[in-house]
């Protein structure tokens, strides 16, 4: 097969981890004999330098041209206290919209090898196998008016969640289609004892539900929801939820199994393509030092081959190079622990490359 | 000294710890010489039952004449699904704005002699000492419009934040001035990058920090906030932020130590009466079994002391009667763990008090 792909390095991190990606699928590719093209393009705080704009129009085009999407990590303090439109994290918000992303799926996964990465128990976390699916286009992230105010005389600011019913229903329906793949449960998180946007999305689930008899449909308010991933992440199967409440629990979550650095991410659109990153940020204060971990960034690129490409022998040979490479006990600094070979990014992407 | 003390039960459990809570208050009563009168008042499901509403008038005017509020918990499946003005949480929300209680302030402590308890290893969370200050009365949760809409021919739901600047200004002061008195640091947690309300919480801390030249502010996201209270706890001194991020970091706070049933909370406004109660629900489930752990409550009634009466030495007293109980071994269900002694709501409060 020949496919198209848009890669986005981005800032800090992101060109590193982004270029081991890029190795590893060159050898699947040869390995299996197909042909990927990559195509680069600017976003983020590299964007605004270059070309003024978190997200030039020339990245939207070639997005929108490509069979599926890898971005690496934006962001940085250099950008920080800029105006919004100057900030990089808008490069980011903006390709959601673009390209309609309208649900970030994120798989947390326990691995017995770095059980000990964990700031939690082994007994708590072992087994953990569970999906996020956080709405990413919608609620109170792109509500108007978001603004300062004056009322009675007095300033304020607003901010609004708006939700569309439809834009409910769709990320819902996708947890069940995910759930019936897997253990056949769905997590609803909300708060519907205050909101009134969480009052609708249970109802929403609710009239959902009825078309997937076979999976179980759980209510959860989000702050149960924030205690309960800590004190048992094991009863959570497919856990879906709005676009704030998705934005800190599904980075609570990627905390529990110790392994920020190895957690992958898709974002799925109606018609694609799909955008694939690793969870973690452009983490500015490592970059250019060797030492960031490639296998978030690798595994989101095992993500795009199954989902993306229909390629599931070859996403499996990546994930199952990751875990040998692991077993043998190569760790990046983020996850190594005492009696094992730390390696640098490079070596850890040969690593892999000479498992596959 | 005399003090008025208004004690609302409320529904679950609430009825049993308030007992405890009040039996030890007695005794602190009879040992320091201050004459206590409690007079009880109905909130949440037991309202709703009795006189159709989560909080009567009689309650709201029964708080205002006394020195202090005592609350235990309220709701329960019974009155989930009723009409929201028929909910036993309106009650909670009502009380806090009819009162004006703007901030709800939660020490997460840690109690070695619990750390068996807690899912996180105990190097994570040896040593946490913070405080979380919970802007209580605005936010997402009373700003209009808060309803169904249809907008271009679509349904939709619409829920808004509203502050006034005054509402942060307050509300982060109180967290500077608690900072003063513990270890000198503020982490004031927003969405900044996303919401224009988190940039002017942003903006209100900047203005505060300049009269507390000793205090150090830090900023932080709150999604990243909601990994760093599991990763490295122990950063945090006093923690201030909005509502609803309030509402789910306290909570994940509260499971770090391992003891939820340990914990209180004080919720306070510019004049007083300020009101207390244990951060745990109603917990329907374990009602009238005698297993729930009173401590929370007893502590709370220790702020209570403290806060509110300025009786330092008696809230000391209280505290250490509670260290002692648990040096000795003994543990109400919830904390229970291997080789301790199993006591009742009923035999751990008679422990405390006989220790006072
Ligand atoms: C950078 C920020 C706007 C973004 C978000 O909140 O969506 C990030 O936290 C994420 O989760 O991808
Ligand atoms: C019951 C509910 C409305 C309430 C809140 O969200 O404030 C509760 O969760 C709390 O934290 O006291």
């Amino acid at each position: 097969m020949k496919k198209r792909i848009a890669v986005l390095p981005g800032d800090g991190i992101g060109k590193e981890v982004a270029k081991g990606a890029i190795e590893v699928l060159q050898a699947v590719g040869e390995r299996f004999g197909h042909q990927f093209y990559f195509q680069y393009g600017m976003i983020g705080g590299e964007a605004i330098d270059t070309l003024g704009t978190p997200l030039p129009d020339e990245t939207i085009e070639l997005c929108k041209q490509s069979d599926a999407v890898l971005l690496g990590a934006v962001g940085g303090p250099k950008w920080e206290k800029k105006p919004a439109h100057l900030r990089s994290e808008q490069g980011l918000l903006r390709i959601r919209k673009e390209l309609g992303l309208y649900a970030n799926v994120r798989p947390t996964s326990y691995y017995p090898s770095l059980a000990d990465a964990s700031p939690l128990r082994k007994e708590v976390i072992e087994g953990v196998e569970m999906v996020m699916v956080r709405e990413l286009s919608g609620g109170i992230y792109f509500g108007k008016p978001s603004e300062r105010i004056q009322k009675n005389g007095e300033d304020g600011v607003v901010d609004t969640l708006y939700y569309q019913r439809a834009e409910i229903e769709r990320v819902v329906r996708l947890a069940f289609e995910l759930a019936v793949e897997r253990k056949g449960k769905v997590t609803s998180i909300d708060k519907a004892n205050v909101l009134e946007s969480s009052r609708m999305w249970r109802e929403v689930a609710e009239v959902i539900s009825k078309d997937y008899p076979d999976v179980e449909l759980e209510h959860m308010l989000v702050d149960n929801a924030a205690m309960q991933m800590i004190k048992n992440p094991k009863q959570f199967d497919v856990v879906v939820t709005e676009n704030m409440f998705g934005d800190i629990l599904s980075d609570e979550a990627s905390v529990l199994t110790g392994s920020l650095g190895m957690l992958p991410s898709a974002s799925l659109s109606e018609r694609g393509p799909y955008l694939y990153e690793p969870i973690h940020g452009s983490a500015p204060d490592i970059k250019g030092k060797g030492s960031a971990n490639p296998i978030a960034m690798i595994l989101s690129a095992a993500m795009m081959l199954r989902q993306s490409f229909g390629m599931n022998e070859e996403a499996d040979a990546i994930e199952q190079a990751v875990n040998q490479v692991l077993d043998a006990g190569y760790r990046t600094k983020d996850i190594m622990t005492f009696g094992k070979k730390l390696v640098t990014t490079d070596e850890m992407v040969g690593e892999i490359k000479a498992t596959l």
